[in-house]
């Protein structure tokens, strides 16, 4: 049993796509599932089917889980008995960050390292250039680098707080979702107008990508703690949002996310941020709602 | 008087970088503003100074006017008469498109072509690679491309309806809020667990890099207007939704973002597009709230 052996738990899509990727790369892959059937084309390609979840477990000094939430993890590993001792292991099932730090405290009483894990991406990126988002321990990471880079290419290490990549990963979805509503609010605007998606999309794919160009600059502020507008000030975003509220009533399209967004805008205004640059509703975000 | 010859009223900071990028470009560039002293720098680069607006305006077949909003402009233009007559007037002021639309028969009948334009960029990128969009008669633009383009290499016809850029204008505008709402109350999330903005922006680029990559799928099923899930279903979106809201309120930080996203997608997945992919929610964003 050396390093090239990993064990993987779950073959749902995402853990037949990380057990595939082990596979591609060279490593002797234990695999099991509860409906032993899904692993069948993986042993197909040379994965070793495991009879139970402690012999799957036995097999490997590196075991990554894939589960849809902690109680199945729970439910799978906390009949083991003892043979998760001198383990590393790694959870990549979709968490909060409070039950990533309870799983760690878990796992640290029944002598394994425990590595909690974000995969930013969906299984057809896995094996390729995956964002795959790693927190706890650094020697176990390190340990094991070489497969959990096997997995995807942007395989990073954020911290040993357990938490961080469950944090992440959910600021990162937020991010997602804004981005989709931003988009499909303006695609329902347009498509008011008579415009198709399909015609706002290379615009939208530009003006996002300039966005994005800023945000380093917006982050440097954020840390800094100070706001000065290098483009426009909240003021000046204020007049704009009422623009977009009056376009949206105007060709009956929903006007709900422009009304939040100014709302928003116009309390960080209130609180003295109108003549700042729109970094500034940070201070907005930190505090819960009164 | 030829077609190297254009007029810009207006020498905000705005005005200033458009005067500037076409004098660069070889055109005889006449300048007006309220406050004659704002012309001295582009006077002393080449620019003609005019003494009147009427002056101004007949200097050129080609009159750029971008001031603070729609209201300005009139005040400037009404009292002229008869000097646009023949000309082609493109108006850069942000304003609502049913204020475009008016503006166009406005200048109709006074015999001028008109078009209504919005500067998706700062002034520094204006005559680089500023987005510059229009809209209006195909035959005005084409005429003035060559000047058009010298402001900004973005530039784009979008339709002869003259409402289409102010929307587009505040379409991007959403986009861009929707997005640095995103990153903010990421930043604050992560900033609650001692994490730096600056530390989580390379993610964060990376990921709205992605999720860009996306919109061109997305946009064909709101064109076809049918959503099956290529990635995961409005209702497992959901259940993350749920976790961010949770870390929000578990770190103290804002919890609105998060709630106000959930809600919109809670009332789309009672619509009946839980099982639907995430574009489903354009339907939402359709129809006025009830």
């Amino acid at each position: 049993m050396t390093r090239k052996h990993v064990t993987v738990l779950g073959l749902g899509l995402m853990g037949q796509a990380l057990a595939g990727a082990l596979l591609r790369d060279g490593y002797t892959t234990t695999v099991w599932n509860r409906t032993a059937a899904k692993a069948d084309d993986l042993v197909a390609r040379g994965a070793r089917p495991a009879g139970s979840v402690a012999e799957a477990v036995a097999a490997s000094p590196l075991v990554i889980i894939c589960l849809t939430d902690y109680a199945a993890v729970h439910e799978l590993l906390d009949p083991l008995d003892g043979e998760l001792d001198g383990r590393v292991l790694v959870n990549l099932t979709s968490g909060t960050s409070q039950g990533a730090r309870e799983t760690a405290e878990w796992a640290r009483q029944r002598g394994a390292a425990y590595l909690d894990g974000a995969i930013l991406a969906t299984p057809e990126a896995v094996g390729a250039d995956a964002v795959i988002l790693y927190s706890g321990p650094r020697t176990a990471f390190d340990r094991h680098e070489p497969a959990l880079r096997a997995l995807g290419s942007g395989v990073t290490h954020l911290g040993t707080d357990h938490g961080l990549s469950s944090l992440y990963d959910v600021a990162m979805l937020s991010l997602m979702w804004n981005i989709l509503n931003g988009f499909l609010h303006g695609a329902a605007l347009l498509g008011a107008a008579g415009v198709q998606a399909t015609a706002f999309t290379p615009i939208a794919n530009k003006g996002i990508e300039t966005v994005n160009g800023w945000l380093a600059a917006y982050a440097r502020q954020i840390d800094e703690g100070a706001y000065p507008a290098f483009d426009a000030t909240l003021d000046t975003h204020l007049a704009a949002m009422e623009h977009l509220i009056h376009e949206s009533e105007h060709l009956g399209v929903n006007a709900e996310l422009p009304r939040f967004v100014k709302t928003l805008a116009d309390r960080a205004a209130a609180a003295g941020h109108g003549g700042e640059g729109y970094a500034a509703m940070v201070e907005l975000f930190r505090k819960p709602a009164a």
